[in-house]
């Protein structure tokens, strides 16, 4: 077998099923738009949901401009059960994500006294908590706050929109304080089966046939091209282990049938 | 003077003025949202399209499902003067952007000669041009065809919808081969200043004074912290030399007027 079976993610959790939990992630900024600063938050913030049961269904990238961030969360926050956004919670004029966020929720917006007491942690000389640092502080009428390890200026919560920092260390620590508290769903299993070199146009067909055939699963196809050749993962993903491991053997026994018909 | 002034991008242009282009980019496919797949083409989009005069102004990342592909695609190629998308084109059962493109512009989808002979190419035996390859010359009605140098199985632009690769370097080298096709604007040209150790909240306050005086620009304030400190750029962004200029300068006589006061 020139191909490895890799399970992923906790297999020997119970077989109980609870509803899927969705989310969508919308990343504020001009500076991811025009390139200049690279996006790491996507990346991890997926793969974080998805271990913990989480699934995320959507994301969007919009600049610092009030309506378009409006429009974004009151079109995700309707579909999913949360929605998470990163950037623009800052102290300089281009941070106006928590306006934009109680402007889509319909609430008011002031000061709140628990997350000045956050920053005076960090600038105790009360010189240095000026007005700039105290928009820091303007949070939306009713939302938790999350904590901030590292500058304490927090996140918070309001409804099903998590709003946290776009710096990623900061983004990370606030993504561990608010992640127990959330709703989760039975996680989503995932086996990944190297194809053994075969490339996606010699299985493709048998795939599809496989995938019909395991209608609860989600089998993918992901090429990867090292600039000489290509070297495909199948990826089979599934919310329970029976469904899973029927459908990984048989992608296993086609591609031992075609790796079989290659040698003849 | 411990800040510098970095140009971005080519300011030896022409002052006459066109108007903005714009884009949207949809990257395609359940790996990204599960965080299996880290997307690397985001921030290349991004970056090319800035440095062709080409503004980027927003990004989705939907899953396999065509109708949540479908509905992306035609809100954004509504918005935007153009729509690119990334991934769904291989030859397996989860590659359906080019019937979603399809549906999504009312057009018919059908073998593309054009397409089969790129294809044949590579694969001149015709055994190995299987139903499954075949899939990958299925081509919208009325659509130009993308080169790729790498695999042959060529993206397409149809209407203003471009859809390329999901592989980086495939995609890499299909925007090469469409960017010099397309309507360009005036490039937004971009100038960073280090503020030399000054933390955002010592500046906010300034800077959007300095935003105020200059509505032509746009001005940001990037932090960045390195584990142990913040040490942040403000960028101003402008389509033209002089208000850029002026703006730039007004941001460093901010931050010489602070840090003479921090010394003080």
């Amino acid at each position: 077998m020139v191909y490895i079976a890799k399970p992923q993610g906790n297999r020997r959790m119970p077989q109980t099923s609870r509803a899927p939990v969705t989310a969508a992630l919308l990343v504020i900024g001009d500076e991811i738009l025009s390139g200049r600063t690279k996006d790491k938050n996507i990346g991890y913030i997926a793969e974080y949901l998805t271990g913990i049961g989480i699934d995320l269904r959507e994301v969007r990238v919009v600049p610092d401009v009030a309506e378009e961030i409006v429009g974004a969360i009151d079109a995700l926050r309707a579909k999913h059960d949360y929605l998470f956004t990163t950037g623009g919670i800052g102290p300089t004029h281009d941070d106006i994500t928590a306006d934009c966020v109680a402007q889509a929720l319909g609430v008011g917006i002031s000061q709140d006294e628990r997350a000045v007491a956050m920053l005076r942690e960090r600038f105790p000389n009360p010189a240095d908590l000026n007005e700039s640092r105290l928009r820091m502080a303007r949070i939306p009428h009713g939302a938790a706050l999350i904590d901030n390890p590292i500058s304490r200026a927090p996140g918070f919560m309001v409804g099903n929109v998590i709003t946290m920092a776009g710096v990623p260390s900061i983004m990370q620590a606030m993504l561990d304080d608010v992640a127990p508290k959330l709703r989760t769903g039975t996680k989503m299993l995932s086996v990944s089966v190297d194809t053994g070199g075969l490339p996606e146009g010699a299985y493709g067909g048998a795939l599809g046939d496989v995938q019909k055939a395991h209608p609860e699963t989600m089998i993918g196809s992901y090429p990867n091209f090292d600039g000489q050749r290509f070297r495909n993962q199948i990826v089979v993903r599934a919310r329970h282990e029976e469904p899973l491991g029927a459908a990984v053997r048989d992608v296993e026994a086609m591609l031992s049938t075609l790796h079989a018909e290659k040698k003849a």
